[in-house]
């Protein structure tokens, strides 16, 4: 959520932000700028995506070797070409971009107002800005990583920031909490990102920047200490994405590419996992919490948003074969509120980039509780697997597409390996039945392939719906979360408002929506719900409702029934979830391609949302 | 979920029926229908409402001493004249009405068909029909009561029934298994309902039906058995419901009436709880179960719909207060899985109707898993505080309107006293604070009365959004499930597609319908959420959303960033949800008035959800 970028060294610097940028778009594109250095500083900011920043610099000056860029996901105030970053100081001297939200802007507004400073734009953004000017001219030795410092310790709130002064022209600060910064190492020569994606065409040295950490950049030196004035010695790591990961390899968008990733990617998510004789799991990360995780009275699930639902997946898992309560929970509520964690109590927090401000907010506390914290996250070395005490990387690869596909079937194929083998550790599942699952595991490849072959006919169906203002996805037990996923899939990507419910639940509102214009997906294969979701599809055609019905083929019976349907392979319930919601990502696809909407970069959203 | 009545006397049946029915119309009203019987039977049946039934039957015969009703809400096949009930058998001879879901209609239908049988419906019911007379002309000792008791063991579902049969005039046949039924015992006469209602008006004397209860009801004659042939004592109880609850007091509408009746009914559910002295709180139904409240490891809260938005009001009291974890769940997912419950373990079943099939089955299941169960219901004698262990009564009055308003409150009131007195057993809240949020509990009628006294300023406030296609709604702590009944009660009255969220979630997907046609309902009162949900307002505002406000009286900043506000007194975080719902209902209701639907009786629902 926003992308930084920023270069310091002796090349040109605007194509490198520029392209920066690009890769960062998925974070907001509300608006961007960027902000060159060859002594004096220019900046041009534009409304809208990047693109439109390209069009506008197009007849600029854009020498410079030092530079800072910014891509918006707007918090306070709209999207303009004011509010857009970078921004500068009164007396233009102190530029920067920022990531974040500085709550206290408003008291800090105020009193740099008193002080007699005026403001451009209605972001907090300026706020800081014109506050680094303050201090910088107040303090004796005048130093800007002195002023960042001194600054950011007035400052409540999250943010990743890098400054520029055109007082001391050869310099870069950077500094985060909460916000992601990365930095990337070259030749004599430095690359900032809120992510590693713009920085691994150039390196693929980077270090992390940590909470609190202030970084002083220079072409020929790097120097990182706290904000209490501590030094840091910086530890540089390596990160190993390939560039082509990056690209749309041939499809039209980032959506498609990873939908039909995911034959591969949930093999990568399970591969090395399962022992070649199918008959046992191993999870490295586990390994030193297995014996808590057995003996845990109660397991707390966090997420937002598509990781949530992989955690209702999981609980349904967890508590079916490992007897262990569950409580799944939004972190956005859990960490403003005072859950209940006990002795022993493990929490697993899930989040594709292992930045999400909220669930990482909310394993700060619950550590502080003394709970234990187990990650599953996408993005190695990001925030969220620092702050655990062990957790299972999801090895989806990049995600780029802000609605999240491979990455939530990574999660729930990770969350699936763990709640089996815990039961196996437990003892409260037999071998048996957990050969049969692995089993069922390592099929899923093969049956997402089998229903990525339904595209054409997801297609046709899609042409029918696609005017539609409404839609409701039902499902029972395991596919219950997959109807709230699919739901959020055509919400995010279309606009159309879906919503999913427990299909038990429709008669207790919903169904007050069904009319001959609602199309209604209800996702009902052949298990042991079958049977109450057809009750349930009777109620709604009784209503005139249009059913879309995910279903096993060959069931001949609620083929005729329904209005539509897609086929899918028939599979073990508990791992039914990875194949249901194949179709019902293309059905979401499809739809927004129809209504002519900007799949990968979908209106207001932004990928790994590090605000709250 | 369909309303059934009968009569059997010396009276005209007709009027008891069709007035009856209109006391049950709440329960469904896609279509209604009538069999009158004076020696021979006749049968009227009509889609749509009652009224039009009454219309049809204007200019027929209507004589008769015997006869039994119908309202539907349709499960199988869509409302039409043939597929409302009464059903006759193929000969003409057995006529009956039926609530409830024949589940293995289907292969009773082949057998049937295989006798050669023909069928003019789509429904279940008329399986039953000609399955009941199939029997009864095989059986040797041709007797209703045997065909019904012999069919009714081939039966899987569940059903509450009325059956007449030509060749026994003089007698009617009762039974149920699921669904609800009532008999009235009037002197040499019975009346019959799905619930007290209809019946209140003749008498206060009430038999409750059992599952698998038989009742054979003649003018003079009442006797009970079971589906094994047992004979059983029927129990009478004294039922005190005034009529004039059942009427609409002076308000348009019963839902009107229902939300202007809060201050007195939240004062009801509290009243005789807490002690005069304000010091203390009794719950005499719980006294028994207090240890083991106490005590336990764990709570788990079932409801559908409203009564799960209570729920989770009663999962962050209860957390918060009595460090009790708590897990709130569909009732309609709960039955059919395995969930965990351990020893100790506490399940506390909300159901306005005491009937909502989904919740009776869960808890029946959780009691053969031993856990204790407790009942927070509204209608005194009904089937699930039949089967709990203990429980408290919600005390409401009989609410009439499909969208619950005041239900919700008592219960939110009562699971309120609840939680606090459990803490208060426990030890978890000091004196000091227990105090503070009794005092706050009476209080409530006062600011309820504040909130309703708004009506004007939110009828022109609906005037604006009456258009809308969609709504969010938004809350965070105590008042997320707030957002979620506000969405509910808009949903089921208006139609327009509104969803809740937890403001902090609006990020992850639901931010991608905002746009400036979309009303956005954020509830945000001055607690510690407040500065967090207006960082989601500014969020909806930069996207150009149009943000109504419930807030607190004096809350200029606030007033300005908004497009519309609604104001409601101050008061402690833990009891605001009773406050803040207020103007949510009000918003409902008028918007749905605008838009010129049926408030009280909302397309597709029906109250009482006695089928899953």
């Amino acid at each position: 959520m926003c992308g930084i970028v920023g270069y310091i060294g002796k090349k040109n610097a605007y194509n490198i932000l520029i392209n920066g940028l690009k890769r960062l778009e998925y974070r907001g594109y509300d608006s961007s700028g960027i902000a060159l250095s060859n002594g004096t500083t220019r900046i041009y900011k534009k409304q809208g995506k990047i693109s439109n920043l390209e069009d506008f610099v197009a007849d600029k000056r854009v020498d410079g070797n030092i530079g800072i860029a910014h891509t918006r996901w707007a918090t306070h105030g709209e999207p303009s070409d004011e509010n857009a970053h970078p921004h500068q100081s009164q007396n233009g001297k102190i530029t920067l971009v920022h990531n974040g939200i500085i709550e206290n802007y408003a008291i800090l507004k105020e009193r740099l107002e008193e002080k007699g400073y005026t403001f451009q734009s209605q972001t907090d953004t300026e706020v800081l800005a014109n506050l680094i000017e303050y201090v910088y001219n107040k303090i004796d030795n005048r130093s800007l990583e002195e002023a960042v410092r001194l600054s950011l310790e007035k400052v409540v709130g999250a943010y990743g920031i890098i400054v520029m002064c055109d007082d001391e022209p050869k310099r870069l600060v950077a500094s985060r909490k909460g916000s992601p910064l990365v930095i990337g190492v070259g030749d004599n020569e430095y690359y900032i990102g809120s992510d590693a994606t713009p920085l691994v065409e150039y390196t693929n040295q980077m270090i992390y920047l940590q909470d609190f950490n202030i970084a002083i950049i220079e072409e020929n030196s790097f120097t990182l200490k706290t904000i209490q004035n501590n030094p840091v010695t910086p530890e540089i790591k390596r990160v190993d994405i390939q560039v082509d990961q990056l690209d749309k390899g041939g499809y039209e968008h980032y959506m498609l590419k990873e939908i039909y990733e995911q034959p591969t990617t949930i093999e990568q998510s399970f591969k090395g996992r399962i022992a070649v004789d199918g008959k046992s799991i191993v999870l490295g990360g586990l390994i030193d919490v297995m014996p808590q995780l057995v003996k845990a009275p109660r397991i707390i699930i966090l997420g937002c948003g598509t990781s949530w639902h992989a955690g209702l997946v999981a609980e349904y898992l967890i508590e079916t074969y490992c007897r262990i309560p569950v409580e799944v929970e939004y972190a956005s509520e859990f960490r403003y509120r005072t859950p209940v964690i006990n002795k022993g109590d493990v929490i697993i927090a899930v989040s594709q980039s292992g930045e999400t401000a909220d669930t990482l907010a909310a394993i700060k506390k619950a550590k502080e509780d003394g709970a234990i914290i187990i990650g599953v996250c996408n993005v190695v070395g990001s925030s969220i697997p620092r702050e655990t005490h062990a957790g299972v990387y999801t090895h989806a690869g990049v995600e780029i597409g802000v609605a999240s596909t491979k990455a939530f079937t990574a999660q729930v194929t990770v969350l699936t390996l763990m709640a089996i083998q815990i039961a196996k550790e437990k003892g409260s599942i037999d071998q048996s039945e957990y050969e049969i699952l692995i089993q069922e595991i390592l099929e899923v490849p093969n049956k997402v392939r089998v229903a990525l072959s339904k595209e054409d006919k997801i297609k046709s169906i899609s042409d029918k719906y696609s005017d539609a203002v409404n839609a409701l996805y039902l499902g029972r037990g395991y596919l219950f979360p997959v109807a709230l996923e699919g739901a959020l899939k055509l919400k995010e990507v279309s606009y159309i408002h879906a919503e999913g419910y427990a299909a038990g639940e429709m008669k207790h509102g919903p169904i007050a929506l069904v009319d001959d214009n609602l199309p209604v997906v209800a996702v009902a294969p052949k298990d042991h719900y079958y049977e109450k979701v057809v009750s349930n599809i009777q109620e709604v055609k009784a209503r005139k409702g249009n059913v879309i019905a995910v279903l096993n083929e060959g069931d001949l019976n609620l083929k005729e029934m329904v209005n539509d349907f897609i086929e899918i392979p028939s599979c073990h319930p508990a791992i039914s979830p990875l194949v249901a919601v194949i179709p019902l990502q293309l059905l979401a696809y499809h739809i927004a391609l129809n209504r002519g909407c900007d799949v990968d970069q979908p209106r207001n959203l932004a990928k790994s949302v590090t605000v709250e």
